[in-house]
């Protein structure tokens, strides 16, 4: 295969992945757990890294790299016009209370290392960049008023209005996690007490059951019958839906998108609670809105880190071969 | 004075006013109590009469009206490519449990009535309405990012995203007084349990107060040293705020404009304690937005029903003139 290249790099709370291609499709995908200790540049400086293998694994040169679009857990904060990542799921000095992560960082410069060596760049919070992808290669193509919703470990975002993907002063909407849903609730990492994230969240489930390491347990618990995974799940889901009724609330949109582990490992469970609860909003509100999965599927994190740089030449031929379905299986690094 | 003119229309939920002005300023103003009895055009026909009203009273005939802005109670549909009022606070129809609107409407059509005999007409919910009017000319002048709230009998809002109106399919965005905030809430007109508008509204304060008309008497007993409508003023105080933060997650915005009787009549009792609980959410997000009182008072409805339509040229010169504050007085009519 032959350049131009793109760089599409996806940086979640537990891992980086970096991938490469060119317009015939996906050249390679390189996966390596995130670092969290050192200074806050460590995460810039080992994504530099990777984006550096990923080009010597397939023989390219730097600057054989038209550009890089970076999908990132959020949410940014802009000072002296540069996007820095202030994420309480990076950043230990933003954890307020949980002291689970090994670090005290409140600002991650990512745009300012990354710019020493790679041209073109776009950074985007991982909801909005998987909106677009979603949008331009999955389930809501065509959709002008559609709205992302990731349920996993944390709740994640993106949206367009009227066509437009929505921003906000920073780059932080929709940051839905962080939406009151309770009067008196759970803590969330943010220091919000009752917020989305603090109530269905993945971490939430598990914090809740107690004793297992995560969400999967309680919901394989459910499976077997246990009659507190059950109420746990139940009430998450109630919230869940309740947290798609305010966000359609704000953006009267046409189709929320569900997607993250939680939702897709077990949606023959979530699905109908989270559609009995919806339509019981509003009526004149909620009764036209279409709830669907998410269809990029495992391929959704590198589609939405692509779909930030491009082109339309190259949307328009992946649109026809989709070909991120015959994408090489990720070379997976030590961390 | 001559025109052309404008007419702008702002209809509430006890009142139509008809406002008709030229480049000049506001000529004349004409304010009616709703009538809600009849078949579900009495609306629109109450509208079309108050218009021909004011045209009559200046001496102008329907044809120099070049265009009405009608700013209105929403939410709506739209049915057949018209836009259709659907609002709970008119329809008794659609007011769920409540049983206080005499007529069992479900949509009221507006704009296929009056176009009959008026032109170019823009319909809009009244908070769209009045966030372009504050942008314009009041407290929001120069903002990408800003969010309207009103906090009166109930809540109503409108949004600029990256300087853009949103919109959403039905025109409906955003609609926050129907977000949830509470697990297990009052309910809602809408048929909600728990949202914003139940929790705060001035109908709600009042209805948690008891035996009294209207939430400015629980003010004043809470100005008079009262104990319980401390505590339901303060429980309002936190769950609007918490409202506020629940929207800035979701827009990311700079600035909120708060208005509406309840706010305005109040701004000493219900600013401080907003502003602390609103700072107390998740501080990225919530830490660099300001909360002002809207700026155009008694005009927000007339000048927002105006801004609907209102050529570049006048804006200028209303922007330099305010002749909004040299209107007179409105002409009250019987219903």
């Amino acid at each position: 295969m032959t350049g131009p290249y793109l760089a599409g790099v996806d940086i979640g709370g537990t891992k980086i992945t970096v991938s490469l291609a060119n317009i015939e499709g996906i050249s390679v995908k390189i996966y390596q757990g995130i670092r969290l200790e050192g200074s806050n540049t460590t995460i810039p400086e080992q994504v530099d890294l990777l984006l550096g293998y990923a080009c010597d694994h397939i023989g390219v040169r730097a600057d054989e790299i038209m550009a890089v679009g970076v999908s990132s857990c959020g949410p940014f904060v802009k000072e002296n016009d540069e996007l820095i990542i202030a994420a309480p799921n990076l950043c230990g000095g933003l954890a307020i209370d949980r002291g689970i992560i090994p670090n005290d960082w409140t600002r991650i410069p990512l745009e300012s290392v990354l710019s020493r060596r790679w041209g073109r760049m776009t950074i985007e919070n991982d909801g909005v960049a998987a909106i677009m992808a979603e949008r331009l290669f999955g389930a809501g193509r065509g959709e002008d008023d559609v709205v992302y919703v990731t349920w996993s470990t944390g709740i994640g975002s993106g949206a367009y209005v009227d066509g437009r993907l929505i921003h906000g002063k920073n780059g932080n909407a929709p940051h839905i996690g962080h939406i009151y849903l309770a009067e008196d609730g759970p803590p969330c990492g943010c220091g919000n007490f009752g917020d989305m994230e603090s109530l269905v969240s993945g971490v939430a489930i598990a914090r809740d059951f107690g004793s297992v390491r995560s969400a999967e347990e309680v919901f394989a618990a459910y499976r077997g019958g246990d009659g507190k995974a059950e109420e746990i799940i139940n009430r998450a889901v109630i919230n869940f839906a309740r947290g798609l009724a305010s966000i359609n609330a704000v953006l009267d949109t046409s189709v929320f998108l569900i997607g993250g582990s939680v939702f897709i490992n077990n949606i023959d469970i979530l699905l109908p609670g989270i559609e009995a609860e919806f339509y019981r909003s509003f009526p004149l509100l909620s009764e036209d809105v279409d709830i669907r999965p998410c269809a990029l599927g495992a391929f959704l994190g590198d589609m939405a880190a692509f779909s930030l740089v491009m082109p339309d030449e190259w949307i328009k031929k992946w649109q026809d071969n989709r070909p991120w379905e015959h994408a090489p299986p990720a070379v997976i690094l030590e961390k």
